[in-house]
């Protein structure tokens, strides 16, 4: 299978290390990947008969800029080049994500699934604003459109949908989806300190960024919330549908009220199909103990479908770390490798 | 997509209800099931045609014998027959479970995969007994061999395992697996009743069975627990490699002593990769409310995987009863069609 992965940050290098360390279980069943193009945003390089991954990793532990590699053989190109290459298989594709735009992933996207080259992306950008059009893309050209990794990280929400709930109707979504404002609210309840001490808690621990805006208004659960709800509901919703309130307001007393029922405040993201259509909010909700997403405590994430006949399912994990997300990458490769076709769309 | 079902039990009745009323959702994947071949213990009914599922539905709710089904141009046989028809996809194993020798499923699996058919079954007799001999017979015949109902019915348990930790290793598992016990652990820690008379209100419910033996001293969370290990990490073991206790010893003191930690009592049923190999055990357990299966109580079940690159999972679901475990084998059929192939035994 020959690759290009565009993108060359933490997630990229983890994921070509773990292309080296993984070899021999993608061997045993019958996957040899072959890297044909690695670019990061000073060039790209190229080899149709494929990259020494063990030099590239050492050329990454050097934080040296992809021109500078000094492999035999490889050409050192652009993003064009790369979507020029004949025979690719697979475009990996891991540029920092544009909420407005999408670029640059889009248009790489674009051009790869024209192509009939299949795509893997952790990039929420594209998938957020144009995940259906893209979808047709693919199905047209015999593409696949692989975004396991754009919501959640490892845990396997959007796959978990796809696969797990695979003939039943997904009902309602609700997730713990974002790690930062989990940490704040735990943070919170543990100590009962208020909120700016939280957050700057979680700030010294390098959970929280410096500008946290995102994180704690409750637009990064209200994106992942847009994903899934879009691709498993098969719906067309925009951020605009969602009513969205962060956790930027609650205080110590809040947390009193919480204590007194046995509860826990918990950032939910929630899609409900009811009589009048859907339903989408995001705010803090106060989770009582028998409910599954109470126990999904500090960095964790987790998310709950409903559904027609398989009951619900809660999927809890997505351990947060570079490592564990370019394996939730590697797991889109070696599912569309054992042959896995995502539904065409049908809208 | 040319089908036999054998095995008219409730699954059974189930499965070719959801066949009728899912019929549209899965026209839109390019799925169309015809029914070829159906069988209960009074004898087959076979129209290489497609048997009408409706007529079918009509036939089972007045509870007839398959041998009285009365549409016309269906050839009256046995499983003999089924196993004989040309162009046959795939055979759904719906037998009971036979944990000693694993017939009649066991014969009715081999000589489909033989021949090259699909197989996906809710019988654990066979896949406890030879999991890998099937597995292997599959590869050899290019056959796809589906056990997704044969561990905790709508919880994608083996599935989840394969597909959601993908190119990861799994180095331990662990599961609170079975519904009954779960029930009367719940039971004496809510009302501080005995095991005894636990077990007589789990009876009354219609949770427990007459004879309880299999689920209150371990087994079926033992043969759950098997199924797994072997499947997912690639051992073959045996339930004599298990150390296995029930709950049958538990008394309100244990409770006391639980509850002194905030801890609650689950029969936990765990696989652990160490230094010295693989430990593999049953036993009633103390979990703390951090513990991932902490909230799984009543009738839910749970498993929980650790792994090298993809952090822990844990699913949570499984609902009980008859229409979810006839949509795991359903989920089956859906993943089967579009494509997913389960690797090669290599071992």
């Amino acid at each position: 299978m020959k690759i290009a992965i565009i993108g060359n940050g933490g997630v990229g290098k983890a994921l070509i290390r773990l292309l080296e360390n993984k070899k021999e279980k993608m061997a045993e069943e019958g996957l040899e990947v072959e890297l044909c193009a690695h670019m990061d945003s000073s060039g790209a390089v190229l080899d149709a008969e494929g990259i020494s991954l063990k030099q590239l990793i050492r050329h990454n532990e050097k934080n040296l800029p992809m021109k500078d590699f000094p492999q035999i053989g490889v050409a050192k190109a652009g993003v064009e080049e790369i979507l020029k290459m004949e025979d690719l298989d697979v475009l990996i594709e891991l540029t920092p994500t544009n909420k407005e735009t999408g670029e640059p992933g889009m248009t790489h996207i674009k051009r790869a699934l024209k192509k009939g080259i299949h795509v893997i992306t952790a990039n929420k950008g594209p998938i957020l604003l144009a995940y259906h059009q893209l979808k047709e893309l693919a199905d047209k050209n015999n593409a696949q459109l692989w975004i396991g990794c754009t919501t959640g990280g490892a845990l396997p929400s959007v796959n978990g949908g796809i696969m797990d709930m695979a003939g039943a109707d997904i009902t309602s979504i609700e997730g713990v989806l974002n790690g930062t404002t989990n940490f704040i609210l735990d943070e919170m309840k543990s100590s009962g300190c208020s909120y700016e001490t939280a957050l700057e808690k979680a700030q010294a621990a390098g959970i929280a960024e410096t500008d946290p805006t995102l994180d704690v208004e409750g637009w990064d659960t209200a994106t992942k919330l847009l994903i899934l709800t879009n691709v498993l509901m098969k719906e067309e919703k925009q951020l605009s549908d969602i009513r969205v309130e962060g956790v930027t307001k609650i205080t110590p007393a809040d947390f009193k009220v919480a204590a007194e029922k046995a509860g826990k405040w918990k950032l939910v993201g929630r899609t409900e199909k009811n009589d009048s259509g859907l339903t989408m909010t995001v705010k803090p909700e106060i989770l009582l103990p028998d409910h599954p997403l109470y126990g999904v405590d500090g960095k964790n994430k987790a998310v709950r479908y409903t559904s027609d006949t398989l009951g619900d399912l809660t999927l809890v994990g997505g351990a947060s770390g570079l490592i564990p997300a370019a394996a939730s990458v590697l797991r889109d490769l070696m599912n569309l490798h054992r042959g896995y076709r995502i539904p065409n769309e049908r809208r």
